[in-house]
């Protein structure tokens, strides 16, 4: 298992919005989070900054994260959730959530 | 079981020694947490910030926190890790680590 951290801005006018689809997340686009093997998936806010939070337990990150990305409804889920949100400047290539380094584990 | 997700600024000079400790925790300060019913416990950071998360599995969490307080090697820990850090303006009263909302979860 492999624990994630990422990082992202939501705009300020968008946080209502974000909030309330989160609470109702579509079913086909949680059960492709189930499928592509991630577990225990939680998203925070303080202060216009997003951190979400969750558990890879799959063999291949990568694949199961371009399984995702082809995933229609997953697609049109992201067509809603990416206008309400700012990527980091700082981010790497090919990031939308800005990925944390862990720097701390205790079980 | 609840999960908490926190965050506060680090300063940058700091960063290298604030990995360096945490990636040796001193087991009195981690025996502590374990104590105090704090188990999964991370800290992730990104361009200055790091943000923790854990999760809470016992029945009192003031009482808990308060006997983490006050249990003098955790003070020594505190004293040592706070000069590094720099609390967020907007953090509640009372608060070092400010808390985050949790806005989405999926097990």
């Amino acid at each position: 298992m492999k624990r994630y951290g990422s990082v992202i801005k939501i705009k300020t006018k968008k946080l209502e919005e974000y909030k309330k689809i989160h609470a109702n997340i579509w079913p086909e686009v949680a059960k492709m989070i189930t499928e592509c093997n991630i577990i225990n998936y939680s998203i925070f806010h303080k202060d216009g900054y997003l951190f979400s939070y969750f558990e890879y337990i799959g063999k291949n990150y990568e694949s199961d994260m371009a399984k995702m990305a082809a995933d229609s409804t997953t697609q049109e889920w992201w067509d809603v959730c990416m206008p309400m949100q700012e990527p980091l400047d700082t981010r790497k290539k090919g990031e939308w959530w800005a990925e944390m380094e862990e720097v701390f584990h205790q079980d």
